[in-house]
């Protein structure tokens, strides 16, 4: 099958992760050479041809309006597996922490989502079967590289996330109902953090295998739910949180922290 | 000016909190009855008119896809003023929370932030006055009812956002090179969070008025940073975090908060 990729931040992130086999990349005629120069280097380095068109055979090609004049024909990204993890794993300096994900709005949100795990620190993000049939290039848009850069997981059945118990990392479910909230947990150790589709809720399969489940509390009473994409970045937000204030803890006196001091 | 507002939670959002002049609703004959009979009794309250239409002449109607068999024609919601926000502080029984965006990706990446601003305690939304050409009917559906009922503030100019100084409002310019990150900086006080455009981040003249810069700190090394939606969902979030914490802080004991015991 072959992708599209939009945009020079995806295809050059494509071109160093070597995931993809690329056909060929299209260049506007009027691009400034200046500008796209990292691209260049890793086309010639990898004898990928690049063809100019006009900036209206660019429109008709693009699918989006956030190409800057370059695209890209090239393999899809196949899924990583439970394999490939234990390797991310065995080479990560911290802890694992791996969000997974049962339901997301659409690609855009896919591709928000996985830039924000990547920037927080994510290993991997694990995803429903069902949610693979995404439209890539719009993923790959969102994301910004990260798409490219992140293992993304593809499981079919709640018993295959069940097998990271063995690296000694503990799942967590996010419910709106869960007693505990997320800042009163520990995410500094190996955890899943899975979030379940929006209208239904995390899966009653995977809950079996779960060790706990915690909510982020509501503030606002009457208001709405937060959106799947933003409950799982700031899930992800609270793991990045406690992993940052950890190893400094014993030498940083913030403000902040001057209200947990009666422990 | 008349606006299209998408499915049951927008319209009934939009019903309770009467900042708008209804026309007439629209519903599928097949919807079923009792699955609308919220929407019906505030209908009736105000004695707006119900024209039932086929699923045909609703699609034709709708703009997205999750009206749910209702749509309703109504005046635009104006935009609250910096006198609405006084009204707004005096009646809250917290320190006054504020969001301030200085650029957005889409309609419904601001929907999505209103909901989370929402549901996080904020008290508004500041926002840009370019950025007030959205899509109305987008953000609507997008926000879950948050549009509706979350205060939204048009600002020109960084010396109107001056003003709350008098509130004893903190401004809080959230850059990516900021020396504080968002956990040093004490988020239980009456703050606004201000976020600028993703591309060319806060503006100059906004930034002449902060009190003091923070960011979000970037977990791994070579990633994008965060997309602006995430940026601002993760701020709220801490604050909410430790206007959460706090209360609570003298008889809470938990995993996560043991390591800042050395204050």
């Amino acid at each position: 099958m072959i992708v599209q990729l939009e945009g020079q931040q995806s295809i050059i992130a494509a071109l160093q992760t070597r995931q993809r086999k690329f056909k060929v990349i299209f260049v506007k005629n009027s691009a400034r050479p200046e500008t796209l120069a990292e691209l260049f280097v890793e086309a010639e380095r990898r004898a990928i041809p690049i063809k100019y068109i006009s900036a209206q055979e660019m429109e008709n090609l693009a699918q989006g309006k956030t190409h800057g004049g370059v695209i890209a024909l090239c393999s899809t990204k196949h899924p990583n597996t439970f394999e490939d993890l234990e390797k991310n794993f065995r080479q990560s300096t911290t802890a694992p922490l791996l969000l997974l994900l049962e339901g997301v709005e659409d690609a855009q949100h896919l591709g928000y989502i996985l830039r924000s795990a990547e920037a927080l620190g994510a290993n991997a993000v694990l995803l429903k079967k069902h949610l693979w049939n995404f439209d890539e290039t719009a993923v790959t848009r969102a994301s910004s590289g990260a798409f490219e850069r992140l293992p993304l997981v593809r499981f079919s059945d709640a018993s295959e996330v069940a097998q990271l118990e063995r690296f000694g990392i503990k799942l967590w479910g996010c419910i709106a109902n869960a007693k505990r909230t997320i800042y009163e947990i520990d995410l500094t150790e190996p955890v899943v953090l899975a979030v379940g589709g929006e209208k239904r809720g995390l899966s009653g399969k995977l809950r079996e295998h779960c060790d706990g489940f915690v909510k982020i509390p509501m503030t606002a009473e009457g208001a709405s739910s937060l959106s799947l994409t933003h409950a799982a970045c700031l899930l992800l937000g609270e793991a990045a949180r406690q992993r940052y204030s950890t190893p400094k803890s014993e030498i940083r006196k913030s403000k902040s922290e001057s209200n947990s001091k009666n422990e």
